[in-house]
């Protein structure tokens, strides 16, 4: 699903734009923007703002104009697998069934729109001063505050 | 850097163990994560708990025990382009350079300590209902509330 979504999001990039992206999810799309563009989170050019949407975006990196890709509902009813994957309708997917409605479905199921992407998000993040943390003794980014955000309580960890 | 990181906390990861990622950074460390384990954010196996710290910790995926790897910044002061990368002391970093350091360095710059994962971040997430957003029209966890956080404001467009 997201190979075809980041594909149609692509052909509406004119050639020669450098664009960025968007993923609106955490889940798979990420993995298909990361094999399919020179996207990645390691370089920044990849954010995952986590909507709970299944949508991405692509956009012009300097101007931040681009295309947005979603799952349009009202194309789903055709295909009842990819709806009972999306709702989270059963807890046992029929993974076989589901990739096989995904492969024919193709782009049919999606919906495309123009996006602006704000200026907080269009371009490099700028250069943060970085500080030492006296707790943890590790690198942070001095905006966070007196101590790093993970001695600040935020970590996954007991 | 990534990978010297990944490859140590493996290193301490017992043979047969099913193990989980979390990233404590967007840069560079999910990139190696996902080349190098069996972890990617799309299988739910890696989540990126952006802390700004760059460190990693595998752990067993049902039990939550396991190895964070992170900078050991009392290790770095031989290492002076290590350093003015990771403190961002120059906007422009000479990438030659900084790279042989690494390879250089490897794993002698790392700190290594057990962790245990609190419950919230140990296995997958449960299953949750979706809705259907009635401003967009797109699905969505339906915890988020009445509308989607895409529509509450949180979108990353204008
Ligand atoms: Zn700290
Ligand atoms: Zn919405």
């Amino acid at each position: 699903m997201g190979g075809f979504m980041v594909d149609l999001a692509g052909k509406h990039i004119p050639e020669g734009v450098l664009f960025d992206a968007i993923s609106e999810t955490p889940k798979d799309i990420p993995d298909a923007i990361q094999l399919l563009t020179p996207c990645t989170m390691g370089n920044g050019r990849l954010k995952v703002i986590n909507l709970g949407r299944y949508a991405l975006s692509l956009f012009d990196m300097h101007e931040g104009n681009g295309i947005r890709v979603f799952l349009d509902l009202q194309k789903l009813h055709a295909w009842p697998e990819i709806k009972t994957w999306l709702f989270q309708l059963k807890a046992k997917i029929d993974q076989d069934k589901l990739l096989e409605e995904i492969q024919r479905a193709g782009p049919d199921i999606l919906g495309i729109q123009p996006i602006q992407v704000c200026a907080e998000h269009i371009g490099k993040p700028e250069r943060r001063r970085i500080a030492t943390c006296i707790l943890c003794g590790e690198a942070y980014p001095a905006q966070d505050g007196g101590i790093c955000r993970g001695c600040q309580g935020e970590g996954p960890y007991l």
